[in-house]
């Protein structure tokens, strides 16, 4: 019999997530059934949109019981194979939460598909983060030659692949980022046209003279001060897609001016388009064409991308704790074994 | 030469506008050039907009200047004509403000079309604010059969033909309106599904009462309160066209607690579309099908629809006064002379 260890929603965080919300514990694997696959988990990616799956408010997911395993997409190696489609070695995407081992149903795994780019970039460039990337700009934001779009968390898995994108439309990508190392990188590895450091006390001023013909495309995956930032630099016909409003995730109450007329007025006045999305609603109809596009230029290093791979499965609460906060630099991914 | 008179913006407003921010002044129309025409304004269409061209904020068009004419559209009728398309006494619906006569290039009148209507219906129901109901529905709103439609202000030209095209369209049209008379008239006269009167106190109850089956589309023209009211029961992959914010024209400052955080969540959780219109974006696609699907049935009485026609040119900025506090019952239409 295999034991594991997993990771458990101790209690609902209040606020930020704290040590204190998780616990590990040790289990024995079930008997592996028909159609079935035993995994050893190699990397468990962190995501910022696990925060919302440990409070109770319905979202678009159902949220993770208390004492239920952290949800979350890994990387994994077939130990036991009872489906024909699968052998003992086979490298898989599950979603297996955060856990060393598991036995999980065949019909529920994929087959690693990283087109000669290591193993990682399946839960990052590759996966999740960056196809929600390329759904958000193909489907709703659409760049055009000549248009700007700004985007933030520029050095993240997200963010980094919005620029990209925009400039493969013809557009002019402006990144927002954390700290001059991220900004450096932003600028000098991935290529954006301008960065812009949120951390500047006239980061508002400096984002936009980064702009000076406005902002066709927002693609919002931070929330709070950087959209204040953006809003006025928005132009007519200006489209955001809403990913992910991680500034947002932490709050537990709720500003002293309302900032919402603002936002509507600029809506009517600018004819914007907002509109919310979970990559999931695109994956049938864009995910092959993601792979078959994006997949070659990852390989040839066309699309640059960084990741953050923190070692040892007891400290994926510490680095998730950190990544609300921006600890990270590129998309974190833990490395179990 | 011909006198005329014309309301003036006197003073730019904060808030509420009162009646010292307009002037009344008697000019002498210029002479008629080639390619003009002299009009006698018969009705003059009073709509929530304008509140908007009132303030110096940049918006979608520019502000009236201070001792500028008061923009707005109106049905008038041709006196002197140097364009051979035109004869004196042809109707015709033009912009020329709030005057009883101008002289205007005729390349920027159109002749009346309404299907055996009566002129005002050229203001309302087949005018701009019919057609900006339709292209909110038909481009953005797409109500598909058992599904619900919310629309405030249900009695005014928007709203009323929202809901019915929410039928049309085989969807449940639920509208809100202010007060028991307004209320019946959505009901009985309009025939939508229910009606919720938004100054109950339990108001939001009603609404949910109302929606048993959330809402799929909210037709966003007054903004504020109901705001908060249908955000809860919005369903996933809801539409938000969004044309209007009568609610926060006047006001003058932000309220004490932040609504932006749980717009944007909901925006995000339930993969909300939100875009802000103007009927000028759609009119050159869809204003001609308009005119030809919706008149025919204006003028059987398919749709339903009410006028709140005020008498005198010099009662309408306090018919105006009025619209914004919704006082109108109806389009809200000055019959000039």
């Amino acid at each position: 019999m295999t034991t594991a260890r997993q990771i458990v929603l101790a209690s609902r965080p209040h606020g930020a997530p704290t040590a204190e919300n998780f616990r590990t514990e040790e289990i024995t694997l079930p008997q592996v059934g028909d159609g079935e696959l035993e995994l050893k988990v190699t990397y468990l990616s962190l995501d910022p949109y696990m925060r919302g799956r440990m409070s109770a408010a319905k979202s678009y997911a159902e949220p993770v019981p208390v004492d239920g395993v952290m949800q979350g997409e890994t990387v994994a190696e077939v130990t036991v194979s009872r489906h024909p489609d699968f052998e003992v070695g086979d490298l898989v995407r599950a979603h297996t939460g955060w856990c060393t081992h598991a036995v999980v149903p065949a019909d529920r795994v994929r087959t690693l598909q990283t087109h000669g780019a290591p193993a990682t970039a399946a839960l990052g460039v590759l996966g999740m983060p960056g196809f929600t990337a390329y759904a958000g700009m193909t489907v709703i934001g659409r760049p055009k030659k000549g248009e700007t779009v700004v985007v933030a968390a520029a050095s993240g898995p997200v963010g980094s692949m919005v620029g990209q994108l925009a400039q493969l439309a013809g557009a002019r990508a402006v990144g927002i980022a954390g700290g001059p190392r991220k900004c450096a990188f932003v600028r000098d590895e991935l290529g954006f046209d301008a960065v812009v450091d949120h951390r500047d006390p006239d980061f508002a001023a400096q984002l936009a003279e980064a702009c000076p013909d406005g902002v066709d495309v927002y693609y919002e995956n931070v929330g709070g001060t950087v959209w204040d930032a953006v809003l006025p630099l928005l132009n007519t016909f200006a489209r955001v897609p809403v990913c992910g409003l991680v500034a947002q995730y932490n709050a537990t109450g709720t500003g002293d001016s309302d900032r919402l007329p603002a936002t509507m007025g600029a809506v009517l006045a600018k004819s914007l388009l907002i509109r919310g999305f979970i990559q999931n609603e695109f994956a049938d109809e864009y995910y092959p064409q993601f792979l078959a596009e994006i997949g070659p230029k990852v390989a040839d290093g066309t699309i640059a991308y960084r990741e953050d791979i923190v070692d040892g499965f007891d400290n994926a609460p510490e680095a998730f704790i950190g990544l609300l906060e921006g600890k990270n630099f590129g998309k974190l991914v833990v490395k179990v074994s």
